[in-house]
């Protein structure tokens, strides 16, 4: 009896820890530009924000298995999008510009193609572009990821289930930069639904094949950002609901879905604090969606959270032994979006815009003067700069002032950056390690340090796809 | 037979990977100051140095599980060394300045003390002072790190077997600032023998408890930086042979050694890359000790490495898609070695000293003008520096010239960072994640993002101490 107990204990241990069987589904997402502390710094603001010292868990850091990833590409130390976004989706390095191919341009076969072949239906979503690097990567082959047009050509080739993403950044104009036939007719032709818009498309729609962006007359660069969004934007976490629940849709064979944070690194190349923290916290939500449809199919679910490479050289500290994240919590704007309200404010005031007017305005969406205290030089800086670009040289932002960020937006977010005591490198990547997290079947494949082309080899690994 | 051999599988199946019994050797490795990318820039330095890109790894790297590590103390989002030190020995979260207390100075246990109690031999060994605020963490329990004379007199009465280190910062002055009875009376009184260098400690000398620091007119704050040392110099490599040897000589119920690298953050603080990456190569070394130890005993040993704070907000890259760490291999001595040349340049040529001189120590030294290309812009930073210093100012730096950094010598370290396209936010201590590496005897419980209190405890755990 005793012996029989300890097999049967036995046998449950090892069934429940070994003897999972292969990931049917699978979720991949990719934080663009999320480097360690840019996770890191999101639980602190959200801490601190709270009142406390220390941190405030997102979902995906309390998974089981957290590493790091090495993110250089072929040629440069320190990668682009594109070579990364390959390297996560094929498990080649390759050259800085590439998309799914490799050092001699030629075509590599990415993990979502692999779980195509499989059988399983896949997704592609991203709160960018669909034709964007990182999406591109995972069903695209092209020498260049600026030839957008030739990209979306590629779409209905891989033959996958589901793409979603803001829209297409080159409809009918080729890498040659001529007029050439639209791709939508294109995707129409290849069986593809196209909503625009989440009040197009309707949980009842079961098209075989669907693309999901926004609606007409939204950016087709990317989605708001998640601390712009207004009710009514498309937001990640909605695509990523929608993207699942059409997947699984009487589906027994599984399905891979690839699923970006793409405006982290947009935010990081800005040096914008609270704007990353946004983001990251947004791509959480969109996890939550993952983890909540892990919790039903725990044995046959993997989720891997991992980013591209780090963008800004984010330092979480300034020379003191002290942060002062929870400042952030005052901005309620992008520096972006404060941009354009700048630029509205001198439309309004034709071009009269008083230092007091300016004032308001930062205090009202920066917190400055107000919840935000800032020291003489902080607002000198700021003053200077009004003087500069909004009392002497007024003129010649007329001319521009749509497309041109305001320089004095720029002074605001570099002094949010002083007073929260967060410190950046650049306005571009860096080569430092990027996290990845893990939970489910073939989490343990993600224990130690990895290089990025590790990844896509053990999702495929833990899926039983085909290598 | 068929049931009987499965049941054979799952028990050896279960065995090597559960029942592997308790870590009956523990290695806790703490690199101070070493963040996530100050280990990925050493391994990125390693590779460029042979001309390839991407990473050589190091020994702790490949271990088999990874993590990253919170920081921050109870009273600070940047912590200090001290209470991380009593983070990382205690399993508490303190206020900065605390050494082996919690917030209302009360004494903590530490794990190495925990060790001892379970009949354990114990060292505590460091690059740095014996009684710095990490290894003084583990044996001593005072309000102050920087009483360092009431740390000393600790270290007898946590009666652990092997101490080691530089020397002792105030063997006879209090914290009041007043002359007291030397320490080194005191521990021999306890029944320490002191060792002062490798020639005069010596394999064959079986006493119970010892302390091995450096040799008589050596400096007590620290052992050389690896990029400096010299022949007959101590080296963390050999302290941790030592301790290693004394602590398994006719021991069979096992030991704890930690391992402090603790000038990891000197040369953090001082933002001179190139000596930081030669100081985690050197930890490395004196893991490779610890390592070849588990290959002999892999079913009783834990190596866990780890660090207590990131320094400098490092970041690899300064906004181009590249790197040239290479170009450190040519710097041949650390910063602040490099200023001690300069000062003894100033003396030899009786304060005479040329723009050719100069040109010829850095070329030396730092490989400038040779191996090290160096753009108008660079060249005219130092010679506006040595105008400066060397030309115009000359007599101010006679009076305080053995003491005072040479500013010649910070503005060739900034030179060389720009060179090399390592970035710093700042020279004091960040709170950016620091990585946790394992292998061994319970490694499998540092596989999730941890905070570094977890880290003592989950040693605890894995060794059987009673906590």
């Amino acid at each position: 009896m005793k012996k029989t107990l300890s097999l049967f204990i036995l046998l449950f241990v090892s069934v429940s820890l070994f003897a999972q069987g292969k990931a049917k589904y699978v979720f991949y997402f990719i934080g663009d530009g999320m480097g360690a502390d840019q996770v890191n710094g999101t639980e602190m603001y959200l801490a601190e924000k709270e009142g406390m010292i220390g941190v405030k868990p997102l979902i995906f850091t309390q998974f089981p298995v957290m590493s790091v990833v090495n993110t250089y590409s072929r040629t440069n130390s320190v990668t682009d999008s594109s070579a990364a976004g390959t390297a996560l989706a094929t498990g080649e390095k390759t050259y800085n510009g590439a998309i799914g191919v490799g050092k001699d341009k030629e075509k590599l076969t990415s993990v979502a193609e692999r779980a195509k072949k499989a059988g399983k239906k896949v997704g592609v979503i991203t709160s960018v572009s669909v034709d964007h690097a990182t999406p591109a990567a995972f069903y695209a082959h092209q020498p260049d990821r600026g030839m957008y047009y030739e990209i979306a050509h590629d779409l209905p080739l891989a033959n996958f289930d589901f793409y979603g993403g803001s829209g297409f950044l080159k409809p009918d104009k080729n890498a040659e930069g001529e007029n050439a036939p639209s791709i939508y007719p294109m995707f129409e032709k290849a069986g593809y639904k196209l909503y625009r818009g989440l009040d197009e498309y309707s949980q009842s729609s079961r098209d075989e094949k669907l693309i999901l962006i926004q609606k007409e007359g939204s950016d087709k660069n990317a989605l708001p950002y998640a601390i712009d969004r207004k009710a009514g934007d498309l937001a990640l976490k909605e695509i990523t609901q929608s993207a699942i629940e059409h997947l699984s849709y009487k589906n027994n064979k599984g399905f891979f879905l690839m699923v970006e944070g793409g405006k982290i690194d947009w935010a990081c190349h800005d040096n914008d604090a609270a704007t990353v923290f946004h983001e990251v916290i947004d791509m959480d939500e969109a996890i939550a969606e993952a983890f909540a449809f892990y919790k039903k199919h725990p044995k046959e679910t993997l989720i891997v959270v991992t980013a591209d490479h780090e963008t800004g050289g984010i330092a979480l500290g300034t020379g003191k032994y002290a942060l002062n994240l929870q400042s952030l919590q005052y901005q309620k704007v992008s520096a972006n979006q404060l941009s354009t309200l700048m630029s509205n404010l001198r439309k309004e005031k034709n071009n009269n815009v008083t230092w007091e007017d300016m004032k308001q305005l930062l205090g009202e969406n920066m917190g400055f003067w107000k919840e935000v205290k800032l020291t003489w030089e902080q607002e000198r800086k700021l003053r200077d700069e009004f003087e500069h670009s909004f009392v002497q040289k007024k003129q010649g932002f007329e001319e521009s002032m749509y497309t041109k960020t305001e320089p004095m937006a720029a002074r605001a977010k570099e002094v949010m950056n002083e007073v929260a005591m967060v410190s950046w490198a650049s306005h571009s990547h860096s080569a430092n390690f990027v996290p990845v997290f893990a939970i489910g079947v073939g989490a343990e494949l993600f224990n130690a340090r990895l290089n990025n082309i590790d990844i896509p080899h053990n999702i495929s690994k833990a899926a039983g796809y085909k290598w």
